[in-house]
């Protein structure tokens, strides 16, 4: 099945589910919205990125040919093992949760007519829901798809024409190595957003005018932060081994750069920083390439 | 002596430097820019933000009223122990390094006829040189001002003229705060952004995609481990003492939140994710009101 001849249906129309529904609505035989928030549907009808929008679950997907489960993790996990029981039974079923395992392995159990796929964009940005979402947001964007055993072929097709629709670029992954390199790209500076604003706060306990002193290195530190909690929660409890491998791995790092602090090794600290300057430099060659490549 | 009857000399003419010059040339009743750097000189010139440059430090500062120190803190230290030496002696010496006790001390043995006053404007930016600068660099940000005893109120009051002139807010403040808050508000976010880009390296030993998997929360969480690596290790050497103790705050919060994971314990990791979105959320309406005020 074509992207052009597919019904859509959204779960969550956020920041992601949003996005995807601004960015795939003209190119696709129909897409449906669901959201529990009645303010975000009509705002995606004012907005005109949804055909029909639907408060209720179970009559959103009715007729669809694919559902994207764009909700946090826990309730992707939710309803995946409802489909076929008390929900629908669409024929694809696409998720763009930030923890792949649980996912996947929770697909695994889909009753056999379902073609499912686990997906995960790589795009959030500082603000969330649906008044941030726009079609753009994927553009030149990492789009993980980790595939099952029991993907079909025509359910690759499709995540793949949906991904080439909002100019992603699509990124084949194995469950597993996802949520172990997502655990340092992306949930580790999280935790240390929040361990640098609670170190903030241990100091301003005393010294009140700390948060005065705040300038653009600690704002950008910080930023993340402000996460959604609900989302870093699933994230947390879905994926606990890894992050757990890359906060200890922080803090051995941490440890060395107090221990050559202690010990006045201004030389170990000194390399230490050099060799992350040089990592940050040929990370930015590498996105300037991408760009370059994609204009 | 007020501003407009003062000349200038600034030391070092990078992002700072330069952003200061831009500010004040017109302010001021002359306004000299000393940079090792040849072509530095030459773009200070054709931006005509000094009336005079000076590549000899000793000629530069020969016939100012107020030097300006805006070099890295090492060599602030430097310079400030050869004034009245093989230095000339002007009248007020103003520094904007990033640490303040080993400045203030230093400035302690200036000779008798010096007014020396400390500063340091909260406003780095991710470029840096006089490329980036701009006059607008301080508006509304904080400037930190440590005074000595020995402060004249002569340079207090032209170090605020200078302040004004530039937007800044003036922040009194001894330096030995100064320094145990910007161990935790700056210098501690830079370690923490080193620590994430040395935990994904060590990811991407076994996993070389991790690095494609960057986003936009590790570009922000990251950016400062690109900071330039003389100034950030000025800052380790002259305060250590401050951020070893912010470092081992991190470490044991780090600890907590690796602890919890492995008890299981998602209760005590939300919590403290709570408490630190809270503090986000009060630090921007802080500084919302800030803006207003100002506006």
């Amino acid at each position: 099945m074509k992207l052009a001849e597919a019904r859509l249906t959204i779960v969550g129309l956020g920041l992601i589910g949003g996005s995807l529904a601004a960015g795939l609505h003209d190119r696709c035989a129909g897409l449906t919205g669901v959201d529990a928030d009645p303010e975000t549907l009509r705002l995606a009808q004012a907005r005109g990125i949804v055909d029909q929008v639907d408060s209720d679950l179970r009559a959103g997907l009715a007729a669809c040919d694919m559902a994207i489960l764009a909700v946090p993790v826990g309730e992707i996990l939710s309803i995946l093992g409802r489909l076929g029981a008390d929900l629908p039974t669409p024929r694809f079923v696409l998720d763009v949760g930030s923890t792949k395992s649980a996912i996947v392995s929770a697909m695994r159990d889909l009753p056999a007519e379902i073609e499912p796929m686990g997906g995960h964009p790589l795009c959030g940005k500082e603000a969330s829901g649906l008044s941030a979402a726009e079609p753009d947001l994927f553009r030149d964007k990492a789009f993980v798809l980790t595939p099952l055993e029991r993907s079909s072929d025509g359910v690759r097709l499709l995540a793949g024409e949906i991904i080439g629709a909002v100019g992603g670029r699509p990124f084949l992954l194995e469950a597993a190595a996802h949520d172990r390199i997502l655990a340092a790209t992306s949930h580790l500076p999280y935790l240390l957003a929040v361990t640098l604003v609670s170190s903030v706060a241990e100091i301003a306990a005393s010294d009140p005018s700390a948060w005065d002193l705040t300038a653009s290195g600690f704002r950008d530190s910080s930023r993340l932060a402000g996460s959604d909690i609900r989302m870093m929660m699933d994230i947390l409890s879905t994926n606990a081994t890894e992050i757990r491998k890359s906060i200890h791995i922080a803090r051995d790092i941490l440890e060395q750069l107090e221990t050559a602090l202690d010990k006045g090794d201004l030389t170990a600290i000194e390399s230490r920083m050099r060799r992350a300057r040089n990592y940050m430099e040929e990370l930015r060659a590498r996105q300037t390439a991408h760009t370059a490549r994609s204009a």
